[in-house]
C-alpha cells in the first residue's frame, strides 16, 4: 500500500538555494554573507545565492495559501555544489542552508500546518569532497575506505576529465558508491533511517536505478517503513518504472511521462521543442487530444490504482526549463496545463516560482531566485494553481477517482473521474478558439442528476 | 594562575590510531576492518592500524597504573590521516576513533578515575579535505568561504608539489585558515568552546606561533576559561614562549628544552644525535651536569612559578625519536632520564610505550601500534615510572617545590626541591660508574632532622 496522505498531497518543490535567504542563527561551518550572489543576478553554475531553511519557514504560509500541502527539497545537505546533489556529509544539513537544527524547525512548522516535508536522497554516489572519498584519495590502498568505492587504478585523478574509478557518467566529482562492500551499504541505510528522528515524511530518491541491486531497495524500503509506515518513497524514473513498483522497492515514481503529455497536448505548435530536448524531458511531441489521452491511459494501467493515485505528477522541475520558457510565455497554456495536471490521477507537483509564472530556461537559468516582488507575479496563473488545488482539495473524486475516457479529438479531450456515487467531468480545449461540445456521459451520473459547474 | 590539577598531573601521550583497537559500537561511516594494516607490522605513511577510543577506555586502568593521572590525546576529530593533523571536521571525532560517543565515553571513564583528558587543537590550518577548502575547490571565487583562506589563484593547485594559497610549511595538504575573516575565526574559537560540552579539561595547541595574533590566543583563553575556568591551555611552542606565557594566552607550552637538557645529560655520549636531528628535538648537544643545571635554571627563572609548575615537560613524543631508540637501547639510561623528569618541576608527560621500552626511529617508526604482549615489556623501566609516579604524587614537594641547585660537575647533578617546610634531595649519576659524594645541604632541614632515603 502506498501512502494514503500522498493521494491528498500538492507538492511544491523547492531549490533551496533559490527560494529565500531568511533570517536565522548562523550554522557552522559559516559562509561569508557578502560572497553570495546577488539575488536577482542570473544564476551562474557554481554562484550561490544564500537561500536556507530559514526562508522557506518564512514561507511556508505563503507556500500554503497558494494550496500546497506537501514539500520536496532538492538535496539539503552538506555539499560543495549550489544544487547539494554532490553530497559531503549525508549526516549534516548544509550550513549555509541552516544545519540540522533548521531542518527540525522547518519539519515542526510544517507539520503544524499539516504540511509534508520530503527529502531528496543521492545514494548512488558522492560528491567526491566526502570524508570517505577524500580518505581513498590520501591514502589510496592503505585506507579503509578503499573499498566503499570501484577504483581502477591508483592514483585517484579526481580532477582529470574521466574518473579512473566508477563515477556517475563517468563524472569524477561523483564517485559512485560500492552499495555491495557491507560499511558502505550499512552507512547508506543508516542515513534513510537517521532522518526521520527529525520527522520527514519521505525520500525521493535520486538516480535509483543506477544502483543495480533490487535487494537494496528492497531493505532501503524495509528500514524506512520500520521508521514511519506512512513513508513515501518515490524514485526518479523517468521512463517505465515496473521493475520499482512491484510493492518491494518505491511507492510511485516521478511521473515525467504524464507531465510529457499534458506538455504536448496543451503546449502543441508553441512549444519550445529544443529547449525542451537539452533536459530531461527530452524531445517532446505536439499531441493531439487521442494521443494524449493514450498515453495518460497506458500510464493510468500500467501500475496498480494505488500506485497511480500517489505518483509524483510533474512537468517542470530543477532538471527541466521552466513551464513558462517551455510554452514560450503564453501564460493561459501554462494555466491550462497545471488545471490538467491538477484534475488527473497523482499528486500534482509544481516546482518553485512556476506558480507565479518565472521564466527560466536551461539549468542554471531554470534556478533563478525567487521573485518576491509581487509587482512582477503573474496573478492569473496563481489564481489558477489556487483555484484548481482547492478544487481537488475539496473533492476526493479528483484524488481518489479513477480516469474515464469521455472525447478525444484535434485539441479537445474530455474525460471524467469517478469514485463511488461522485463523478467529475473534465473538459480541456487546447485551442485557442472556444469549444462547444455534447460529452456523451456514459452514465457518470445517476439517472435525473445535475451536473455543476465547478469553475 | 594556571590550573592547579596540572601541577598534579602526570600526563600520558596517546597516538590514537596506534594504541589499542578497543572493542565498540561502529561509527559512521564505518572504515573496512579487513583493511587495516597489521597492528605490529612497521608502520607507513598512509597506513592505519584502528586504534580507537574504545580501545583507550579498555586500558584506562592499566594507565593509571603505571601512574598517569592525565591524558594528552593527539588529534581525534575526523581526519584523512592516520595522525589526525589534517583536520576534516572539527565537530566530529573521526569515525575510525569511535566518534563522538566514544569521546563522551573515555572522559566520562576516565573522570572517574581521577584522570584528565586534554585534546589536540589544530587552528592554524585544516586538512584539504575540511568542507570549507573543498567548497572553495569546487566554487573557486564562488564560494561564500573563499574568504576562510589566503587564496593567491585560481584553480587551486591542491594537488601539486607547492600550494598557490597559504598552507603550513607550503604544503598543499594543510591550507591556512584566514583567522582575520570573522565567519573563521568565530569558527574556530566555537570550536575551542564546543568540546568543553564533552567534559574536556583542556587543549593542546598544534604550532599556535603560525597565528601570529595575540589577540586570537586572547579571546581563546577567555571563550576556554569561561567554559572551565580550571581548563588547561598549553602551546606546541619548541623555544622561548615568553611572548605566549603572560598569563593571557597559554598557561604552559611543551617544555622540549627542558627534555633536551635531561637527554644531553642523561644520554651524554650514548645519545643517537643523528637520529634526534631528524625530529623537532633538533642537534642535541650532550651535557655536563653544570651544562644541564645552568639550562634547567634558566627555564625555571624565564617563566614565573605559577607557570613552570605547570609546564608540559616532555622528552619525547610522536615528533621524536622514542627515547629507548635514542638512548641506544640503554634501558638504565632511559630509566634515569625518566627519574630526572619525575623529578623536576613541571607535569611529566611520557608518550604511550615509552613506559615499556618501546623502540621507535623516525617518524613512522616511532608510532608503531602499542605492544600489548607482556613478554616484551621492560619491566624494570616500567617500575623506574611506577615508583617515580608514585613518588611524585605522594609528596607535594615534587609537584610544587622550587627548584634549588645543590651541586654539579661531570656526571653529577644533585638538587633540592623545596616546599614548606619539606625538601627533597635528588642525586643523579649519569655515568655507569658508582658515584658517592656529601652534598652540603645549605640548611635544606632544619638542625637536628634525619633525610631518608626515599628510592
Amino acid at each position: 500500500m502506498t501512502p494514503e496522505w500522498v493521494k491528498d498531497a500538492v507538492f511544491y518543490q523547492i531549490f533551496p538555494d533559490r527560494f529565500r535567504m531568511g533570517a536565522g542563527p548562523p550554522a557552522s561551518p559559516a559562509p561569508v554573507y557578502s560572497s553570495f550572489e546577488a539575488w536577482d543576478a542570473p544564476p551562474t553554475l557554481r554562484g550561490f545565492k544564500g537561500g536556507n531553511l530559514w526562508g522557506v519557514i518564512e514561507k511556508l504560509d505563503y507556500i500554503k495559501e497558494q494550496g500546497f500541502n506537501a514539500l520536496y527539497f532538492c538535496p539539503i545537505f552538506s555539499s560543495t555544489a549550489n544544487h547539494r546533489y554532490h553530497t559531503s556529509d549525508y549526516f549534516q544539513v548544509d550550513p549555509m542552508l541552516g544545519g540540522n537544527t533548521a531542518l527540525r524547525k522547518l519539519v515542526e512548522e510544517a507539520h503544524q500546518r499539516d504540511m509534508r516535508v520530503i527529502l531528496d536522497g543521492v545514494f548512488n554516489h558522492c560528491g567526491r569532497a566526502h570524508f570517505a572519498f577524500q580518505h581513498v584519495m590520501e591514502n589510496e590502498a592503505a585506507s579503509p575506505y578503499r573499498d566503499w568505492f570501484h577504483i581502477y587504478k591508483f592514483p585517484l585523478n579526481a580532477y582529470a576529465k574521466h574518473a579512473n574509478y566508477a563515477a556517475w557518467w563517468n563524472n569524477p566529482e561523483l564517485p559512485k558508491f560500492n552499495t555491495a562492500n557491507p560499511e558502505c551499504r550499512a552507512y547508506l541505510l543508516s542515513v534513510a533511517e537517521y532522518w526521520f528522528q527529525y520527522g520527514i515524511d519521505g525520500w525521493r530518491l535520486d538516480v535509483p536505478n543506477e544502483i543495480d541491486d533490487d535487494e537494496f531497495w528492497r531493505e532501503f524500503r524495509r528500514r524506512v517503513k520500520a521508521q514511519n509506515p506512512e513513508a513515501y518513497i518515490v524514485g526518479e524514473i523517468w521512463d517505465d518504472a515496473t521493475r520499482w513498483l512491484k510493492g518491494d522497492q518505491f511507492d510511485a515514481v516521478m511521473n515525467y511521462p504524464l507531465g510529457r503529455a499534458i506538455l504536448g497536448f496543451v503546449g502543441a505548435e508553441v512549444l519550445d521543442k529544443d529547449l525542451a530536448a537539452k533536459s530531461g524531458l527530452g524531445r517532446l511531441e505536439s499531441l493531439g487530444a487521442m494521443a494524449c489521452h493514450n498515453r495518460l491511459e497506458e500510464l493510468f494501467r500500467r501500475y496498480d490504482w494505488d500506485i497511480v493515485s500517489a505518483q509524483m505528477n510533474i512537468m517542470t522541475s530543477h532538471d527541466t526549463p521552466r513551464i513558462y520558457s517551455l510554452l514560450r510565455g503564453q501564460l493561459e497554456r501554462v494555466q491550462l496545463a497545471f488545471a490538467m495536471l491538477f484534475t488527473l490521477p497523482g499528486a500534482p507537483t509544481v516546482y518553485y516560482g512556476d506558480e507565479i509564472g518565472m521564466a527560466g530556461g536551461h539549468d542554471p537559468d531554470n534556478r533563478r531566485g525567487m521573485i518576491w516582488d509581487e509587482a512582477r507575479w503573474h496573478r492569473s496563473l496563481m489564481q489558477t494553481i489556487q483555484q484548481m488545488a482547492a478544487l481537488r482539495l475539496s473533492l476526493p473524486v479528483l484524488r481518489r477517482g479513477r480516469y474515464q475516457y469521455l472525447y478525444a479529438q484535434d485539441s479537445h479531450l474530455a474525460f471524467a473521474r469517478t469514485h463511488g456515487q461522485s463523478s467529475v467531468v473534465v473538459t480541456v480545449n487546447a485551442s485557442p478558439e472556444p469549444w462547444r461540445i455534447s460529452v456523451p456521459l456514459h452514465g457518470l451520473w445517476p439517472r435525473g442528476e445535475q451536473a455543476v459547474d465547478l469553475l
